[in-house]
């Protein structure tokens, strides 16, 4: 049974979201709908690329993840299958495909298929549920799109580096009010080479300067860092969540965007 | 494997929901069980026929909707299954049928099966349930209910109408605050016969006298409006959303139930 | 095909919730998954052992139920397989079996598995799944865990009782502001044998001499009190909601865990 993932901006109140399924199961009875955010924030291909490239790799190879957010229908926008990882992604090429993969993707077409007449206000569900459902029954990308080099590039999720520092920035506030940077922990050990370090993202008493495993690490209300099941950079406060407490976000004044920075020793310090 | 899809006001933190799914789940283990919307206003018959009627279309023919929204305890509303265009849905005949159909349905029953002892705390898991799993499992409606030739009037979606104007209403404001109105596209096209026409909803500067194709017919940040995927007029921002540079309910100063008219001129201009 | 039902504080915008569901169809494809509720409050076990136990006796026996709720990674907390009227639970021993279950489950397991790298940081997919899917899939808790005779006991939700009254607590306010007390049916029967009565939980003005069958014995706007579906005393305000009239919450000022008391007439007088 072929899985069709949902990300997009849409919320769950309208009918947007249960339009879609019912498109989905009307064209393939068989489908597994599995649901992976519909509260992007409005027109965010940022967080809908952090929160769908952190959740895809647990999906079985195969499964094809439909991204309504900024479907575009300007007529300059391709609307693209493409394929990574042995994943399949339906959206716009409106720069997210960059975003998920960190740089083009392994293969990428655009669709070339027939449009329905509500195309111009619904593509999620007239173009994107079409492809998708190609997909998911064993179709190949070929019958339905052309095969193109390249995705739009957008400003992406990679830190600044030198030889003493990392600057990143935080990319994802959580629902608890953690915060994910965009420094994975490759290069963290690339860069520091077990370097004593000082994390920086706010006043300076705030400074971290101590790589945790887990929240548990420190006591509850305690400013933590470590790196997270997805191998990135997490600032959080042990037990902490807004309007419990407070999580780190409000608690240390941080919002998407804001930056933080790691300093190293100098190598003879080393 | 028939589908029951469910539109209620219950929201999704409390136990309700799940429930219900539970009770599907164990009186009819085939069941597939799709969300329309848990997060209709509190008591709002329009919010969740408004929503409804532009999903269910999208299902197979067959599929049970459950309407939990005023399911009714007083003893004086009658608990119904009704078919309509090939698909069911079971609620309580508060009003919310009529606004579903415009109109009478092609078939309706009141239910007459023996009742549970928490009948009168929560209908929606202890009737509608039972009647829908009935139904999904190939059931007839004439097995637990009895067939009725009306159901309740609810004052309806429909505009007013004469030879040059229509004078209809903000239905539903949907997540990103885009305007749905009562004014669907055939009839714009039945009174206006090709006329120039404005549509005014607000202060005179917001007035529209053009339709579009969709958000992106106009550049980021502009009003738009044009007959949407359900082919009723919207009035929206391109790239607007409350919260994200506003949407139209935000910057236009409108709510459900505002009006929006249509005045087409004179025949003898045109 | 089994079933497994989340619980969880995890939100529904984040990636978190939709790699839970990744890993439980990479893990055990046949799993059927329901969420039961996301939007418990942060770190609230008392929230999340009330809706969980309203809710799982709706579904079949054999269920699994995971609950994502403070799972802790002190190494000091033992993450736990428990087994209860037919029921499966997972999650960490950090108090809330006690509160699922007004005390001792029918047996308890703690889990001995090896442990994923990401153990750290996000314990319901790396821990909690897979224990889930083992017993899923038909395997015996003792394959995964070693059995233990308690577990972790948290102040409960029982009421204090003596001959004329019962001093109970708001235990939950639902979505519509409906408050969820801790006094059972049976324990108000018990206790009152049929005296009259006086339900007191703020201003002296707002006091319900009255039981009714439900929401709809008392005019819209009224307040009213009944044994609800789960047969606890719920206090209500008939078609009231936080935003549309003000549910009782709102109205009677009342929070989770404020008192609530019923004192009965003395006996001589009954």
């Amino acid at each position: 049974m072929a899985i069709i993932t949902l990300t997009s901006d849409m919320g769950t109140k309208d009918h947007y979201v249960a339009a879609v399924k019912g498109a989905i199961i009307t064209q393939y009875p068989e489908a597994r709908i599995v649901d992976i955010s519909h509260s992007i924030s409005p027109f965010s291909n940022g967080q809908a690329a952090f929160v769908l490239r952190n959740a895809y790799p647990e999906f079985p190879k195969g499964t094809v993840h439909i991204i309504g957010v900024n479907p575009e229908t300007d007529g300059q926008t391709p609307h693209m299958v493409v394929r990574h990882n042995g994943h399949y992604f339906v959206g716009a090429d409106n720069g997210i495909f960059s975003l998920l993969f960190d740089g083009q993707p392994h293969e990428a077409f655009e669709l070339t298929m027939k449009l329905d007449d509500d195309f111009a206000t619904f593509p999620t569900k007239s173009v994107f549920v079409k492809a998708a459902c190609h997909i998911a029954r064993g179709g190949t990308p070929e019958v339905i799109g052309r095969k193109v080099t390249h995705v739009r590039e957008q400003i992406g999720f990679r830190p600044a580096v030198d030889a003493q520092s990392i600057r990143g920035k935080v990319m994802y506030v959580d629902s608890y009010g953690n915060l994910m940077t965009n420094i994975p922990e490759g290069l963290f050990k690339e860069v520091g080479r077990g370097r004593p370090f000082r994390i920086t993202f706010g006043r300076t008493d705030d400074d971290i300067t101590r790589i945790s495993k887990g929240y548990a690490d420190v006591p509850p209300g305690d400013p933590v860092a470590f790196f997270n099941a997805n191998r990135l950079l997490e600032v959080a406060i042990n037990k902490g969540a807004t309007g419990a407490g407070g999580g780190a976000a409000q608690l240390f004044g941080l919002r998407e965007e804001d930056p933080v920075r790691i300093d190293f020793a100098p190598r003879d310090q080393a």
